[in-house]
């Protein structure tokens, strides 16, 4: 039979990559810990319905889809945001305010892979579902997110927050000559632009907005580079719609984090659902896809059949994340070693007085293996303890069972000893390294 | 527009429950660890082939399909071990042995929810692929799930680990008329006798075993209740069969876990592809399916393509063990709760002082939070402190503006004090409660 391979498109993590990840996401959970949000977690999958009635054409356009035997009508989820609002609309009355949830999700998207993009990857998102006061959840959800970055050792001069809102941005394009039925459009485009070659998002510009005219003006619209440039070029009926902006970066400059910031009229997200503010996150050399995405989503719950709660959150990848931390040389990881290995030169010494000592080992919390082969020489043994990262050897030999003596080799300097197994145990419990108690 | 619902089967994970789901999944790892396992993870979806070849037609019924774009016959992963095989198969040069795996893996199997099985649940995987003395390995796998179930309370008159053997079987069956092609037959037979009702399993024996004498002698067979009486039972020609199983309890003995283990014919697992020890460990009145089931399989990864190399492994599932230990009332999980929730009367002060306060906090690791109402009552605030389970307190007011200074309120007892900022920031150095520094 031939070996089967994995589908394209998907990773396998192998032991190595497996501690990346695991360090990636014990970061983002602390980071998520100290900000004041708590886990949750949603089904892999979902009614097919909960995706196609608010997510937009591009996710709707990329989902991977199933059916029961009962016949219904599943996909994998694409993304977390539309559970996380089936998950509340359910127990909206009981749910104590905010809720500030995080989770750490295996998602699927049946896209065509390519750099930063996989059709199975893992988005840490975080949601605030509040009452009122915007401004201080938009940049508590967007302080998480640099807070995270910061502290895998990221810096100002390398991610830059683009920052705008929806809300703001529909007011202007109406002052421009825009009407309601072609915001959609806008935003798609606008979404598109800086992943698309310039001719081909100018086709389809002309394509969707066929008054040239009108492109012009949205064209010096997105010339407007700061929120300053913006107060000027808005007309009256504008401005109000700019000040939550002001606000916003007000908050998050007295949070300490303005460098981090910046306004970008030109950020809208894909996503359909997305009603003010908005942002994305990308290395300032801007050669990757967005490390962060998220924005404020006031009519999701209500358009799933919930009340009207306002509500923001953000989706961070681990995909676009892991590549800019490899470039920037910041990716870590806890690497896998043994405390103890146990090393025997005759099996039947190992099953009298090894077997119980590893037993007494593992009982203490530390890792603790041997070699299976049990006929195997004692420097094969050794050499295992050495490719499994072993701190120590524990070898046992004619002594073990003459004086119950064994030989502790500290692998790191080859230095060893010879003590009572009994007094080795007694050390241990001052042993300070990895210990996993019972 | 109505409510969309979660798909039966599945389970939300609401906080509460993500936090018990957290403790079994620490507790799972640690335990892999301290018995010398390292992590590996594996798709969630692979081709459809790789579980129809091998995994039996128990599997091949339960699974989710589905195809994308491409027209590939996908399937969300039933099990892990068929990735695991693949897996190593691929790196099968390179991967030093033994290759001591773990997985926490999130599995689908589309089959009627009942008490115990989920369509949705999530799987703790070792396996242990070596080259000889099968014993160990075995043993080691064994003494793993029994570390595991002990450290969080299973004492030995909770839990049973009942071991067979397959090869044993095998022979046995055989010695008692039985040929090769009916082995299959009667393994499937004996795993759902305790599945299903006693006249059931005497129809379905009386369909596949037509031969009234060969179920005579089955059923003498099954009655054989320990090693002892299997030696006394077993003809000459299947001796040589039990020796590896006198071997391995022999084995469990020395490592101190012999109370929790027995023989028993019974066992012989649903999937296809054991082919040597197996087991499975059950509470001890029998009222559960079994919390964890595995075995030696010897012949998958040839099976898939790859080297013969033997293996040894077991799943256990999260379904019916949360269900034991809340039977038992074991069940714990880590409390989620804040540090520090920050109070103010006037919202101008908050910005002026308290922003950058929840900033220095959360850089010295400390989870903080605080009410995004911008007008909330300072005593709608406290409350909403007291919900998160806030250790403390930090109340600002005037004197904050004034003097610099804050009130420190310690929610457990109500007591408080006035302290100025930087004294207060520089006595949370001495603060040892949890801590996410960055």
């Amino acid at each position: 039979m031939e070996k089967i391979q994995s589908v394209k498109g998907t990773r396998d993590f192998y032991p190595e990559e497996m501690a990346v990840r695991n360090w990636l996401f014990d970061g983002w959970q602390a980071a998520s810990l100290r900000n004041g949000f708590v886990e949750y977690d949603s089904p892999i999958f979902e009614y097919l319905q909960l995706y196609t009635a608010k997510s937009g054409d591009e996710i709707a356009g990329q989902l991977f889809s199933l059916t029961d035997r009962g016949g219904r009508e599943l996909a994998i989820r694409p993304e977390t945001t539309p559970s996380l609002a089936r998950m509340v609309n359910q127990r909206i009355n009981s749910l104590p305010r905010p809720v500030k949830w995080f989770s750490i999700s295996r998602l699927c998207r049946a896209e065509r892979p390519q750099k930063g993009r996989l059709r199975e990857f893992f988005q840490w998102n975080t949601d605030i579902i509040s009452d009122s006061a915007y401004e201080y959840a938009d940049a508590d959800c967007i302080y998480t997110a640099v807070d995270y970055l910061r502290s895998v050792g990221l810096i100002k001069d390398d991610i830059i927050v683009k920052i705008s809102s929806r809300a703001m941005l529909a007011e202007l394009l109406k002052s421009q000559g825009f009407v309601d039925e072609q915001l959609g459009t806008v935003y798609s485009l606008l979404d598109k632009q800086p992943k698309i070659p310039p001719d081909k998002f100018t086709a389809m510009a002309e394509e969707q907005i066929p008054d040239a005219d009108l492109r012009e003006r949205l064209m010096r619209l997105q010339s407007v580079g700061s929120i300053g440039e913006l107060i000027e070029f808005a007309p009256e009926s504008v401005q109000k719609s700019i000040y939550p902006l002001e606000t916003l970066f007000h908050i998050l400059g007295k949070m300490g984090i303005s460098d981090y910031c910046g306004f970008d009229i030109n950020i809208v997200r894909g996503l359909a659902y997305y009603t003010g503010m908005v942002f994305e996150i990308f290395d300032r050399r801007s050669q990757l896809r967005a490390v962060c995405g998220g924005g404020r989503y006031d009519n999701l719950l209500a358009g799933l059949g919930g009340p009207s709660v306002p509500a923001v959150g953000f989706g961070m990848g681990d995909v676009v994340l892991e590549i800019l931390l490899r470039e920037k040389n910041l990716l870590d990881s806890a690497k896998n070693h043994l405390d103890f290995f146990i090393v025997y030169d005759d099996y039947k010494i190992f099953e009298d007085k090894g077997l119980s000592l590893v037993n007494s080992l593992r009982e203490k919390g530390f890792s603790t293996a041997f070699d299976y082969r049990r006929t195997s020489a004692m420097a094969r043994q050794l050499k295992m303890a050495s490719s499994q990262a072993a701190r120590f050897a524990v070898i046992l030999g004619q002594e073990t069972i003459d004086s119950d003596e064994i030989t502790l080799k500290n692998m790191a300097d080859g230095s060893q000893k010879r003590i009572a197994i009994k007094d080795f145990l007694k050390e241990t419990d001052k042993y300070e390294f990895q210990r996993r108690p019972l």
